[in-house]
């Protein structure tokens, strides 16, 4: 099976959660971000499945995920399906639920990461609600960001596996999402992480475990693996970082 | 199997979708919310859970989900267990996957939802975060709003089955869940619902279908489900509708 990945290209964004797990998991894939628009690549590839009015199950918004004749959407959902295929889930039908349950925690915390710069508004520029986004930071960076941190790392704590990860006693998905979040964090607000060094062990331990992984670094090495910027979901603006 | 929702009493929140799914599901269950806390019931019993250091995979927030010795939370994920168990799920494995999809598009909906009243922070009253508030409202009545009615209705009118369910030829756990959505605006901005009427017409359908359904409405009138009020997710704050 050949994947197909659609997502907006420039930015790692929502994208970049489906190529962790398709890197680690060596899965074939083509990555329509990469490609040139000549060959069918960049943000025509996605626009034109946003624009299909034939398509019976449209999706709302990228990342989509092509398998075969599988259009699917949803970071959460997609990395639930490739999961078991890519061997980064467990076995069991419990702990595949209880994996998926972390993930969806974690797109929640995403979505509170993403509005620290944005809390009016998507479609305003930064600028247009920077006074709220200070506002908004404040209040992330000194309650939800302990309150979601605290509870990841207790989650690696009482997996009875010990092993460092979130789920039993193996990499799964939910790892390289973790690991890409506080990536994103370091790089969104590098002095309100660095002090949480100490606090969340565990969880620091998780991101450099996952960036030492043999196929995540060669895949950081390709220049596949865009660096972050100001215009994705993780922005790094000093003044919302105390 | 009988199973017990806990959330927390006095609001509809986001437990209000497992509710409509064991309701109309006909399941057995225990509704730790509307127990006296003598009983074992009320806030007291989500907040054991919270609490709880032995437990081995803990969740972040409620609703939580307890069949036999799983303890589920995240409210997609519950509903994409029910789903199959309680006959509100297709049968074939990409019908479940595109039914979960769209129930991660409505959580994302809930979540800008909910925010317009809360656009800083969730532990501020809005008193607090009014004059962002009223920014925000406008920017999702504006282009939100719009944005997801005109997709979930292109949802509806692209379903092959023609039923006005948005999945399949039959109602499943999604269709109760966007209902409760339309119900949820309707009380938070009635005035520019109404407006939309006419550009939604299988939405506004489908709210009418799922709260005649008969199993909806005996709910309904039981007195077990909770009104509206300006503690839930969706609140009605006069000045934010435009």
């Amino acid at each position: 099976m050949v994947y197909t990945l659609y997502y907006w290209p420039g930015i790692q964004g929502r994208g970049e959660f489906v190529r962790l797990a398709l890197e680690e998991g060596a899965a074939a894939y083509v990555d329509t971000a990469l490609q040139p628009a000549g060959e069918g690549g960049g943000a025509a590839a996605l626009e034109a499945i946003l624009d299909d009015t034939e398509l019976l199950r449209p999706p709302f918004a990228p990342p989509f995920l092509k398998a075969g004749r599988l259009l699917l959407s949803q970071t959460a959902n997609i990395l639930m399906f490739l999961g078991p295929r890519l061997g980064l889930a467990p076995r069991d039908a419990a702990g595949r639920l209880w994996t998926h349950q972390l993930q969806l925690t974690i797109a929640d915390f995403l979505v509170e990461i993403h509005d620290t710069h944005h809390p009016i508004a998507s479609g305003l520029y930064y600028e247009e609600q920077q006074a709220e986004a200070k506002r908004r930071s404040a209040e992330f960076l000194g309650t939800r960001l302990p309150k979601f941190f605290g509870y990841f790392d207790r989650v690696i704590e009482r997996n009875r596996a010990r092993g460092g990860w979130m789920v039993g006693n193996g990499l799964t998905y939910v790892d390289l999402s973790m690991a890409q979040v506080m990536a994103g964090l370091k790089f969104a607000f590098p002095h309100a992480v660095e002090r949480t060094l100490d606090s969340y062990p565990r969880l620091h331990a998780l991101h450099d475990k996952v960036f030492a992984r043999p196929r995540i670094r060669s895949y950081a090495k390709s220049g596949r693996r865009l660096a972050f910027n100001n215009r994705g979901i993780f922005r790094s603006y000093p003044e919302l970082d105390r």
